[in-house]
C-alpha cells in the first residue's frame, strides 16, 4: 500500500469539450510525483496541483537527456467504469528503459499507485463521448544539477494526464507515409528498444519533412543496412502480405510496443500466422506491385490502429488496399478499442478496472 | 548592439576554494536567458539570478529530448585578462545541432553577447590558480506544453557558467580506455554529429559499465559495422602511428570538435601529416602489437588533451607509449593551453578578448 500525500488545487479548471481536444494539450488539474535519492531509495509520493517543476538549469534531463517515458489511457465503459489498459506492461517496459538510460527501477507497486491514484482523483476528466479517453504519461528524469557526463542520483517520477479526444473523429481513416532515407531514429545498440526522449528528438526533423511533403508520418529504416523497415512515425508497424501478417522483429532498434503485442495475439487468436522477422523495403514495394501486399497499418497507443493507404519513397509510390482500410486493420481496430471500451470480453485479462 | 536587461542577484555566494572544485557542480551568481517563439523571433535577452527554471511538465524537453548544448571556457591570463577560445566556432556548431533538432536558428550576436555579458558580469568568478577556468554551458531547450511529437515553437537559450579546476591537478595523466563493444553512441543519419541530449543518454550505460572496471572511458565504435573508431568518452580521438596522425573522419556521427579542429591545424602547423578517415579497432590494435601505435589521446574542452595509456577490450590489452605521456600529446596540451591561457602567441586567432 503506497501512501501518497494529496494536496488538492484550490481552483479547478473548466474541463474543454471533447470535440476541442488536441492531443497532449489540456493538462488536468492534479499530477503525481515521487522522488528518488541514491541510498535514500523512492520517497515521498504526492498529488500536487499541476504547475511548473523547478528544474536546476544544471539538471541532467536538460542537458544529457537522461529521460525516459511511457504512454497508456483510460477509458470510461458504457456503465461508468474507469479502466486502464495492459498497465503493468507499461511498467515493465518503464523498468527496461530505466536499465539502458541508467535511471533506477521502480517498484511496480509505487509506479501503479501514481497512475491509479492520480486517475481516481482525475476521473471527472475522462471524457464520456465516443472514441476518448484519458491519456496517462509516466515520466521519469533525471535532476542532479551537475554537468558532469554521469547518471543521476536525484530523479523524479512524474505522471500527468489529460483527456483526448477521438484520435479519427471521422472514422478510420488511412494515412500516407513516406519512407525515409536520410535520418535513423535508432540503431541497434543504442537506445531504439527504449521509450526516452532521444529517439523522437531525432526523429523530429524526418517528420516535419514529410508533413511539409503531404505525408503524416515516416516510416523509418535500419540504421545499418538502410533497407530493413523498423516503424511508422512513433508507431509499430504491420503488413498483411498474402494473408500472412509480416512485422518487423524486436532486434534491439524497435520499441516493444504493447498494441503492437497485443495485436499479435489477437492475429494469432483469430489463426492468422505472424512472422516477426526482418522485412526489407524492397520486399514490400516488390509485393505491392506483384498485388499480394493486401494491408497494412500501424500500431500505437494514441491510434490505437492507423490504416495506411499510401507507401511513397523517392520516385516511387504505391496504393494500399486502393487507400480504403483493409477489411482486417478494421477488425482489429474494432476489437482491440471493443476490449479498452469494455464492449467485448477480455479474454486475455488486459483490463484492470479502476 | 543586443539590449540586455539585468537584474541582479541580492544575496551573493561564497565563491569555492579552486581546489576544492568538482567540474560542472559550483554554478555562479546569474544566468542568461532569452526566449523565442514562432512567428515573434527571439526576444526579452537577460541577466538574471542563478536559480531554477519553471518548466511544465508537459515540455517537450523532458520527453522528446529536444535540447542541445555547447561547452567553452574563459580563460584568466596572467595580466588579468579574461579571454575565450573560438566561441564563435561553439555558436556556429550550436546552429547546426538546431538545424537537425527543429530549434530555431540563433543569431551569433545574440547568442555570443548572452556569453560575453554573462562572462563580464561574473568576471569575479573566473579563477586565478594555474589550469583554472570559467566553464560556460550555453543550452536551448524546446519547451512547448504540448506531448505531440512535434518541434517546439517555444524555446530557450540559456547559459550557465561555473568555476572548473585543473583537470590534472597533479600533471597530465594517462588514462586508461575499454573499447565498447555492446553499447551504440551514435550512427549516421542519427544525430551523433550535433551536440544534443540523446548521444550522451545513449552513452551512460557503458561509461558506468567502464569506471565500475576500472577505465576512465570507453571507445565508441560505429554503429554501422561495430569496428571503426569513432570518439572516446565525450571527446574526439587522435593516435600517432608510425609518425603519422590519424583520427575519424566527420562521417556523420562524430562530432565536429573545435579541440579536435585547433589540434589539426596545430598539427599541420608542425608539418605533421594528419590523415582524417576511418580507423578500425583491429588496425590499431595491430600497430600497437607492430610497436608502431606511438601516442594515443583524446581531445576536447574540458581535459583539452588527454594521454591514453591503456586500451582494452574483451581478452585484448595494448599499452601506449608506456602508459606515459607521449611528446606530442604533451607539445599539443602545452600549446593549446598556452595559447588558451595567453602564455603563447595565437598565429590564428582564436582569443577573443573580453
Amino acid at each position: 500500500m503506497v501512501d501518497i500525500k494529496i494536496t488538492r488545487a484550490s481552483v479547478l479548471k473548466e474541463k474543454p469539450a471533447s470535440s476541442t481536444l488536441v492531443f497532449g494539450k489540456s493538462m488536468t488539474d492534479h499530477m503525481f510525483i515521487a522522488d528518488y535519492d541514491e541510498g535514500q531509495g523512492w520517497h515521498d509520493p504526492r498529488i500536487v496541483p499541476y504547475g511548473p517543476l523547478q528544474i536546476d538549469p544544471a539538471a541532467k534531463v536538460l542537458h544529457y537527456a537522461e529521460e525516459i517515458f511511457e504512454g497508456l489511457k483510460a477509458y470510461r465503459t458504457a456503465d461508468g467504469t474507469i479502466q486502464l489498459f495492459r498497465p503493468l506492461d507499461n511498467i515493465a517496459r518503464m523498468n527496461k528503459s530505466a536499465e539502458r538510460l541508467c535511471l533506477p527501477q521502480i517498484p511496480e507497486e509505487l509506479a501503479l499507485a501514481g497512475i491509479t491514484e492520480l486517475v481516481k482523483l482525475e476521473r471527472d476528466w475522462v471524457p464520456h463521448e465516443e472514441g476518448t479517453s484519458l491519456y496517462i504519461r509516466p515520466f521519469m528524469i533525471g535532476t542532479d544539477p551537475a554537468l558532469g557526463v554521469h547518471s543521476s542520483h536525484h530523479v523524479q517520477y512524474i505522471v500527468i494526464v489529460c483527456p483526448v479526444g477521438a484520435y479519427y473523429p471521422e472514422g478510420l481513416a488511412p494515412v500516407k507515409i513516406y519512407v525515409e532515407s536520410e535520418d535513423v531514429r535508432a540503431v541497434k545498440g543504442g537506445t531504439g528498444m527504449a521509450k526516452t526522449g532521444g529517439n523522437y528528438a531525432a526523429s523530429l526533423r524526418a517528420g516535419d519533412r514529410a508533413e511539409k511533403q503531404g505525408y503524416s508520418q515516416v516510416l523509418w529504416l535500419d540504421g545499418v543496412h538502410r533497407k530493413y523497415i523498423e516503424e511508422v512515425g512513433a508507431m509499430n508497424v504491420m503488413f498483411k502480405v498474402n494473408g500472412k501478417i509480416l512485422t518487423p522483429d524486436l532486434n534491439g532498434s524497435v520499441l516493444d510496443g504493447i498494441t503492437r503485442r497485443s495485436c499479435i495475439q489477437l492475429l494469432k487468436d483469430w489463426g492468422y500466422e505472424v512472422e516477426e522477422r526482418r522485412i526489407s523495403y524492397e520486399e514490400l514495394f516488390q509485393a505491392a506491385e506483384d498485388g499480394t501486399l493486401e494491408e497494412a497499418w500501424g500500431t500505437g497507443t494514441a491510434a490505437v490502429v492507423s490504416p495506411i493507404g499510401e507507401l511513397a519513397m523517392e520516385g516511387k509510390k504505391v496504393t494500399i488496399s486502393g487507400n480504403q482500410i483493409g477489411e482486417l486493420t478494421q477488425k482489429l481496430y474494432d476489437n482491440l478499442t471493443g476490449i479498452q471500451w469494455g464492449r467485448l470480453a477480455d479474454p486475455h485479462n488486459w483490463i484492470m478496472k479502476l
